[in-house]
């Protein structure tokens, strides 16, 4: 199991993983992932590195969780007007994130360092956000809207199985191929 | 770079091979995945821990290659008489077999250990592969075809998301459904 909290820690605990999360962000560009180690983590946040350990069991867990950050979405889907548009839009965005080399590598790491699945599932978490809101503009415009799950399986999944499985032809078109199939269902 | 050879070795690499994956295949059933160790593996393949390093690098890219040995099928897909019997017959039994704790597990093994992606552009052949034979017989007997290449993206990447991101309602129904979708682009 995670030695993670399931809360968002608050105080002493949030400053920790706060220097921590940074230290980690910081080395990757300077030293890059393979020379990375906890002590270095730990002394570049200023902390112990057993403080590292007791949180987050291991550097793979650690980069996990900085991987997951990353990968929180900054801002809302653009609102276009339509729903094919915003999902078009949305789709190409997304593809392009995630099959960066930053992408690929937060993927990676994610899912690497995340034995019980918690980082994986907040990463599927916020994909289905960012839909919800394309479909919920869309229905108050009062478009028909698809369910966000057959949206995930048909956009979202693809996406990310290619990445991981099948890193070929990941580009605008085929994202917008999804989009086309996946309105076929309306 | 991955240590592996690009072909299949003869010889006594091809049996160093095959006694080295024995030994994991045994060690992982006697003393599970989090207390084995190259050491272990190598006492038990009668060879030194030096030449699984060699050949390996380390352990986590020795389970991958273990692993995508375990998800390599065994038959051919079922002949049931029509494309969307056979689809269905073999997305159910996909699902079923990956999405088991062993087929989560060596998915998994087989991501982890594969730093250069090659045993995942594996995993995902063998399942063209199985696709192929579908809409090939289905060709054969005069019905219209898909895309190989859709079919991954409608049926395969969908189970695969499930498993590694958001896995709920992994279930037969599930599989069928991911199929008649598939079939509306004919």
């Amino acid at each position: 199991m995670s030695r993670k909290p399931m809360t968002r820690p608050g105080g002493r605990s949030a400053r920790v993983q706060e220097a921590v999360h940074a230290a980690v962000r910081e080395l990757l560009g300077e030293v890059g992932r393979d020379a990375l180690t906890v002590p270095m983590v730990a002394a570049r946040a200023g902390v112990t590195p057993s403080t590292v350990y007791r949180r987050w069991g291991d550097l793979q867990e650690l980069l996990s969780d900085v991987a997951v950050e990353r990968l929180r979405p900054e801002t809302d889907p653009a609102d276009l007007g339509s729903l094919r548009d915003d999902l078009d839009a949305w789709a190409e965005q997304f593809l392009d994130e995630m099959a960066s080399p930053s992408g690929r590598a937060y993927i990676r790491d994610a899912l690497l360092g995340d034995p019980d699945g918690t980082n994986a599932g907040q990463c599927s978490a916020y994909a289905a956000e960012q839909i919800d809101t394309v479909l919920d503009r869309a229905a108050r415009r009062g478009e028909r809207v698809p369910d966000t799950e057959l949206m995930l399986d048909d956009i979202v999944a693809p996406i990310m199985y290619r990445i991981l499985f099948r890193p070929d032809g990941l580009n605008a078109a085929y994202a917008r191929d999804l989009v086309s199939h996946a309105l076929d269902r309306l």
